[in-house]
């Protein structure tokens, strides 16, 4: 029996509203929701197709995690509290299982960051995913790309260059069985926004981006929206044991932690008097951040510690060449 | 030459901005934007796949005017000044006269309407837009679909019907060349939402929707949301002359009235002691206003002139079998 599109709507995207700010939810021709005074709002939006944004074979599950994660990440990048989000969801058919896996993903995720889905659409048309969202701001304490200054010291979270390994693994272009190999496909369906080091950073960060397209493409935004260049310590790049054990070739290893997207890390700066400030909020995260070089009066990106690859691309462009 | 993401957010869509309460525009991680002090905010999504929301003959100008116009009418329904939008754009490949055409048709209803593209997303795929909305509405004066009473007139914007026989003559199952055609095809291609009769309606309807899966259809959210029921007069739905003179059968015509999708008008209940602030605010407006029924005690709708027609079915339904 087809499913209608109301019913798609009532079925799986019409849960109990938790935020008191959102007075009218899914349902009429639009939500209303209650902005706090001294508060600006933070509007992002991402989309994602089958076999370009993630493999063909990840689970329902991963895809409702996923486009929810990469918008929570643009929130993160902004020091802004994520608070509502619609979702424009479109099908081949009205799949039950894509369904229930696909809601199970997306409210888990925000429930876990307590942000509220407001409203939908739901149309017929080959698999495609766009979230908008919303997150809440103190006004005038938003982070942006443009704040870098020559001297600040530039920082990462997490490790870089998992999921991309996990692409790789996912189209059969690399093996690693075990526990590793599953860590890295993980990371690939399943990325962390940095939602809570993002909110820490607001006082902290002179600038911010997360690291979708690849660092040295995100970090490239940073430098050209601030005007200032940056020496990278390619040695200080984190990576995690999962990458080193699965990829034997230090120069791919490094490529993938530079170049392959969907890590969802945050890329920041920090002037030396905001370090201090920085190590005690860090104690509190459960992951690491990893000082990976400085910001210059240059341009562009030069490498003070080990060699460059000759062959680095400017990371990842949806109209480029590369597939998920 | 293949264009990247980054040349076609920057090439199309980053005009200048000229709304004062945008602080951070397009190319960000997210857009930052002021809410006015005793303003609610007003969120609405739209999606539109090629050949089920528009004909495939459809123009790119017709299609950026179309996109943004949907999302313009869900604020009307809801009293909201439209005010920010973002936008997911997928496309095949970067096709420089689609995209040209697409802005064209976008920007021009978003300048229209003062509406700023505060955020977008371009990746390949099959063509596929997603619009999102956000409007500013003064603090509890918001329409929804629930405020209907009994004894309530009920009224619609504009004519019914229009777009629905200009759907058939684009899919050449309906013939009418001339003027009343073009009409017909114009009113499926660049729908006019009815922003300014949405804003005045705030303090004059009880309950409103914008007509977008046919007046049936639409009126039975009203009912539904409101728990009361409505009786319709059929002789007085609204016809223009472009549909009088192309559908010779008047049983056909009033399907299209009151079950094809797409004519974007309002359908709105207003109480009696009301009527007067309505006839003064339709004054001004350069669409007419008819008054088509009124509210019941009961449920669902009656028809109490004109002999309903059998076979009506109730509404567009974007999972059904009907296909644009």
């Amino acid at each position: 029996m087809p499913l209608s599109e109301f019913s798609i709507i009532a079925q799986y995207f019409s849960r109990q509203s938790r935020r008191q700010d959102v007075l009218l939810g899914v349902g009429d021709d639009a939500a209303l929701m209650e902005v706090p005074a001294g508060m600006q709002l933070a509007v992002s939006v991402d989309a994602m197709v089958a076999g370009r944004h993630f493999p063909l074979n990840t689970s329902p599950e991963a895809i409702g995690h996923k486009v929810l994660a990469v918008n929570l990440s643009d929130m993160a990048a902004m020091g802004a509290e994520p608070a509502w989000v619609t979702l424009a969801l479109t099908l081949p058919e009205p799949d039950t299982e894509f369904l229930t896996g696909f809601a199970a993903g997306f409210y888990r995720i925000a429930e876990r960051y307590g942000v509220e889905l407001v409203g939908g659409d739901t149309v017929r048309g080959p698999l495609h995913l766009a979230v908008q969202i919303q997150g809440l701001v103190p006004r005038g304490k938003a982070l942006t790309r443009a704040g870098a200054q020559s001297g600040d010291h530039l920082f990462v979270t997490g490790t870089l260059g998992d999921a991309g390994a996990g692409l790789a693994l996912a189209q059969g272009r690399l093996e690693c069985s075990g526990t590793d190999g599953a860590a890295l496909r993980r990371r690939l369906d399943y990325p962390a926004p940095r939602v809570e080091a993002g909110l820490a950073l607001r006082d902290i960060a002179s600038a911010a981006i997360d690291i979708s397209d690849g660092l040295l493409a995100d970090l490239g935004h940073i430098l050209e929206a601030s005007v200032v260049g940056a020496e990278l310590e390619i040695d200080s790049i984190p990576l995690s044991s999962s990458l080193t054990c699965c990829v034997a070739d230090v120069e791919q290893r490094l490529r993938y932690a530079l170049t392959a997207g969907d890590d969802y890390e945050l890329c920041f700066t920090v002037a030396e008097d905001k370090l201090e400030a920085l190590e005690r909020a860090a104690g509190g995260w459960d992951f690491p951040i990893t000082r990976i070089g400085r910001i210059t009066t240059g341009a562009g990106i030069s490498f003070c510690h080990g060699e460059p690859l000759a062959d680095l691309v400017s990371g990842y462009d949806h109209f480029g060449e590369s597939d998920a």
